[in-house]
């Protein structure tokens, strides 16, 4: 199987895409594997296997690989001989944060025709924002954590119950997010968390929730994940998430009841829907009074959560051989033709 | 000013682009205009503005023209003398429907930070289809007219109350639409609009609605058009729509009081909010027992919806330079570089 892995992006997740895409070049042993960086200004590189390591990129050696263009149906490298085209596979989306998960990096391979494993455009915007989310969820029928939107340019006395903890709506990774466990914190959390977005949402933080992870994606049929309880730690800061982003071994299924496994896998079908379609996804769940809430959906979650499947690689190759197919739209002009020869056929 | 207007797409709506983009050459007399034709299979061509004629298009005759690349920082002729990046000013988005619509456009030119006129890819993806709409609408307490949604894989055996007007939830100027007015009816108007979009919404058809359109943007602060009481025909066929397109004379302030117009232009004003800063769009709302309903968003209208702005083209230059600009994310490889010299600066 061809794989081309594309990763890091004008995004606050740059770093750890990278640890990613590292991850993922152990992981997939036995695909042909190209990697294309997007550097922190969006240029194309296509990077050689053997320097897929964190240094590379950080003292910017990477600057010397080829450079790439994105034509229609290709990227290209260039140069004296003019344009020259690639043919890496399909490509996987790896790019967290800006770029990768709010449909920029989808919007390029679709309008281009390259065949791709990611969330589509529509996808990315209602997962990449924790509003859209909501309501996308509530749309579904699907239970999601209370919240309450709060703009930047809004008035902060507002009533709430703490603890509450505060989201920038569109970043992931806990970039910016703060537990508030009084008033007297709150106006210094928003000011954090404002410094990345200028909107954020608050929940009640519920203190030893009972957290499950379910990842999947759809080939054929629906391809589950195990159920992860994840770390319970109070929340993952940017650093210990980063070293999150590397993990590779894989993890135990939760002892939880048959029925809320079910549960919590039907609530995943639901929200994949047809609108993940030819994505990866990871879905992030709290129990709370036997009632399972949706609190976020991962889009391209940290080394495509490798570690929760029994068969990775295979399930990466079933899909990229079960991608959404764009519909084709045929233009014949009969409208512009029907209207010249109304005028006689001049031109107008 | 310098304008590039960039139209066609392969979208069901690529020829009514072509005569929205003849219609604004005329309109935009005072601007220094270039013209990026998108063909249906997504190449990007340079016209000449003597060759912005319909004919031009529907005989291939376009195919002549000179050959564009998007890369960063610009669009580029290429050839045997290499890439040559040109200075096109701010692209104005005038694709109709899928592409310009969908967020495809907008993330193309977002990513290779090219100043543009258009919805952001967010705003897109909220517009173009009309279940995410009426979400959007709900979420910021504006009242929308009351809907039920039905997937291609549903069961049809649904109650409503006839007359319902049907529309698949992605494509604009009535494509797939139909009244029905009886169940008989129903099965072969899902038929048909299914054939469109695996998703529709059902919404009560209420005859002689009062229904209206406002336009507008936000430049240093909001301009909004007049608002314009539409045509009142049971609805626009797509060849009617088509003529629509290509309008540029002005219309008349609808008569109405002064309450009702404030109420409708308040409501523009928070739909439009931070999501639609960038684009001129138009939203059309019914009056239904004194209460104002929005219908739907037109992220692009055809031709811009000139035809209702009293300074169009002064209002064209000032949105261009009042665009959104995007947060700067400055990358260091802080977390890279501590994780390495922990390692003792070995690289992993």
């Amino acid at each position: 199987m061809n794989i081309a892995i594309i990763f890091g992006g004008s995004s606050y997740e740059h770093e750890i895409s990278i640890v990613s895409a590292i991850t993922l070049k152990k992981v997939l042993k036995n695909s042909n594997l190209s990697f294309i960086f997007v550097d922190a200004n969006r240029e194309f590189y296509l990077i050689d296997a053997n320097n897929m390591k964190s240094n590379y990129f950080s003292d910017s050696s990477y600057k010397k690989a080829k450079r790439l263009l994105l034509k229609r149906g290709a990227f290209c490298t260039y140069g004296l001989m003019g344009l020259k085209e690639l043919n890496l596979g399909t490509v996987l989306n790896l790019i967290h944060g800006r770029d990768g998960e709010d449909g920029k990096i989808a919007s390029l391979l679709e309008f281009n025709n390259i065949p791709y494993i990611s969330p589509r455009v529509d996808a990315s915007v209602l997962s990449y924002n924790k509003l859209y989310t909501k309501l996308y969820a509530e749309s579904l029928g699907v239970k999601v954590v209370p919240y309450v939107v709060l703009n930047s340019n809004e008035s902060r006395d507002i009533e709430l119950e703490y603890p509450v903890i505060i989201k920038p709506v569109r970043l992931g990774s806990s970039i910016g997010v703060s537990i508030v466990k009084s008033v007297e914190e709150l106006d210094y959390a928003l000011d954090v968390a404002f410094e990345f977005d200028n909107q954020v949402i608050i929940e009640p933080f519920i203190d030893g929730v009972l957290e499950y992870n379910q990842a999947g994606c759809k080939t054929s049929e629906f391809e589950l994940s195990i159920v992860e309880e994840p770390n319970k730690e109070e929340f993952l800061d940017f650093e210990k998430k980063y070293l999150d982003f590397s993990r590779d071994e894989k993890v135990e299924d939760a002892e939880i009841s048959l029925e809320l496994k079910t549960n919590i896998q039907d609530i995943f079908k639901k929200v994949y829907g047809r609108v993940f379609e030819g994505a990866i996804i990871r879905c992030d769940f709290f129990v709370v009074d036997g009632e399972v809430l949706l609190n976020e959906i991962n889009p391209i979650p940290g080394s495509m959560a490798n570690y929760l499947f029994k068969d990775f690689e295979g399930m990466v190759e079933r899909l990229s051989s079960k991608l959404p197919k764009e519909s084709t739209i045929k233009i014949d002009y009969s409208y512009i033709h029907s209207i010249q020869s109304a005028k006689g056929g001049k031109r107008q």
